[in-house]
């Protein structure tokens, strides 16, 4: 491990002061090499789905999804170059000329879990970004991410990169994730944990450098009075249904007590197929099951939602601000000084107004990729693309000025 | 400590939603009650100074100097407020309107030394920022900082803000330390040390909250072949002498071989009483004490400067990657080229080029006020000032969008 930290160093030197033609040309590269290597791709996918317990369908790969993340890879590349970009410029009255420059952050530490497509999804938003990239993923998938990653690692090395710039800790054991939540001996700038409760414990627990992580999604969708039922119900059927098992999918929904009788009769009929579990006030105006008090701190990820009529405004944020993890929530209302109020007060990474919570996605923003929700509030909060795999520099340009 | 943890958090509640205006006058009135009470601050401080065992100088008030802090208070309070300001917004094909709003943090926990004017310097830009704040002073100001808290506290009441949005540790016991780096029960989203080695490593080891940390200011002025000698001279001397004790004071001088003939014989008599340390090369050019490894990764803080001769751009790059701390770097050079090619390459957060390494600081970068230097990479970089203490949400208003 600590040879694989040397290596990415010097590869992240490179990589920093690089063009962003060479880094768009890298990821086209990578992407080339993955669609022949396919055939090697599907084999070691097959061997990983033969030994998996869980989760198949979330690691099993065909040619169709890896066409797919081919693609990706190369929407990575067509993005815009967020390195060097100047974010702001400024004289002061000694003239002395101020730029904010975006520059990469250096190396980044990406702990995930049985999705092979993070690999390459990973490995192409920190090449954008300029960022050499430590990946490791979870042991389900670790002979399809192997296989993908030679791919990325002749990508680059045709585009003339080093291929340290991307890599992949090569054994499923634990204590490789522990040398990375240390920093690798100052190597890792940055850890991105993208995984289930446990890893997110052990993550904040143990980690010695900064991380950029993602708690679970209890996203909310708020009924305000004044809201209109027909759009109320299309949204919430959205937010809830579309796919449950999603971060930005709503766990919880609060109506208001003047429109709970108007709206809540009619929201079996508009979520087909989804459990509703309802406080007693609920229950008065539709059939549910009972909701208990843990169900307004779980995150389903399925067709499942809890539901609650509160006096107003005030006990929706109230709500939200106990229950929520400051991920996604939406209020539904015609009245905008309702929903601005809404919109103020609630403090999670997105807020929305007569909007599905399901477009809580760095693709829907127009970010064009993302690698994460970020639910901290330190440095980058909410979709995570190449742009938030940032930070800046100042660059101070003087004609011989001294301070006084 | 715990009651004081709810009790900011609520504190943080009602700042976050409160306007503009009304921080400005919370400020404005914890400057004038800090005028009133200065017979109370000053005996207090007495008492400190008289019980101190090192740094009088910097632990010292006097009505000169408690007036001089009643001043930042107040260009604190006429700063722009960063709170609410959209930092940018932009229309979706699909009719979304996605707005990226500046909001506060929410609780900072501010851990720093015998400095009384932090005091009210971070509870000003704090509040500004529209964070809750708990400081927690060294034990040599203690009863200085109380009597400050006091004046601060009655201030935000007198504003109809609770005091309770700035807190005050009131023990010198270093179990509060741990407990705030803690984060003090989820209270506290991100600390700032202000201090020595030891606070920093001790923040390092056992912080679980976001930290922006501020380590060694190592600061590297470095003479390209092209510079003016005379202008190099001048900026050196400044970057160097002008206040040695500041964080942005250079410590190491890299030169050009090619340059170092001519500029090192008047190096001494433009530093009078600064110590020179000269690599072997460099003393052959002028007669300096020899300097010895640990020199190139001191911070002096001390009129005494280390000297290398360097092959060119490229030596001094490396240089700086080896022995910098990432705070602040300058290039004194006529080649523009030269000059591009070391911001570029410099990865610090702050580069210059032709100007003092001692314009570091958030009043000369037109921030109006900091409460210190970070050196870290995440978050924020370079002088910590209001805009620094915010973080943002996307607001994202629309009409019933649903995701397909």
């Amino acid at each position: 491990m600590n040879d694989m930290g040397r290596e990415t160093r010097l590869a992240a030197a490179t990589l920093r002061t690089c063009s962003g033609e060479q880094r768009s040309a890298a990821i086209r590269a990578m992407a080339g090499r993955l669609r022949a290597s396919s055939a090697n791709v599907l084999a070691a996918n097959a061997a990983d789905v033969a030994a998996a317990t869980g989760m198949i369908d979330r690691l099993m790969l065909d040619e169709a999804r890896l066409e797919g993340i081919a693609l990706a890879l190369e929407a990575v590349a067509d993005l815009p170059d967020p390195v060097g970009e100047e974010i702001a410029r400024w004289t002061r009255p000694n003239g002395l000329d101020i730029a904010r420059v975006r520059t990469p952050i250096g190396v980044i530490g990406m702990i995930y879990e049985s999705r092979p497509n993070v690999t390459a999804d990973a490995a192409a938003i920190c090449v954008r970004s300029g960022n050499a990239v430590i990946l490791r993923p979870g042991s389900d998938a670790l002979g399809t991410c192997l296989a993908i990653h030679r791919a990325l690692a002749a990508g680059l090395e045709e585009a003339g990169l080093p291929a340290g710039c991307v890599q992949i800790v090569p054994t499923a054991d634990r204590e490789a994730v522990g040398l990375m939540l240390g920093g690798l001996d100052g190597t890792i700038d940055l850890i991105i944990p993208r995984g289930g409760k446990a890893l997110v414990e052990r993550v904040s627990r143990e980690a010695r450098v900064a991380t950029l992580g993602h708690l679970e999604g209890i996203c909310h969708a708020y009924v305000h009075a004044s809201a209109d039922i027909d759009t109320a119900l299309s949204v919430i059927a959205n937010a809830k249904m579309r796919r449950v098992s999603i971060c930005g999918a709503t766990e919880t929904l609060l109506v208001d007590r003047a429109i709970a009788p108007r709206l809540l009769p009619r929201l079996a009929g508009a979520l087909p197929g989804c459990e509703l579990r309802g406080d007693e006030e609920s229950r008065a105006s539709a059939p549910m099951e009972p909701a208990v008090e843990s169900d307004w701190s779980t995150e389903y990820l399925a067709p499942v939602l809890a539901v609650r009529t509160v006096a107003g405004l005030d006990e929706a944020v109230a709500h939200i601000a106990r229950y929520g993890t400051g991920h996604t929530e939406t209020i539904l209302a015609e009245d905008a000084g309702a929903a601005e109020a809404f919109l103020d007060r609630v403090d999670s990474a997105i807020v929305m107004w007569n909007a599905s919570t399901q477009f809580a996605d760095g693709g829907e923003f127009g970010f064009g990729a993302e690698i994460g929700i970020a639910t901290g509030k330190l440095h980058a909060r909410g979709p995570v693309g190449p742009e938030q795999l940032t930070t800046f520099k100042y660059v101070v340009r003087g004609t011989g000025q001294v301070r006084p």
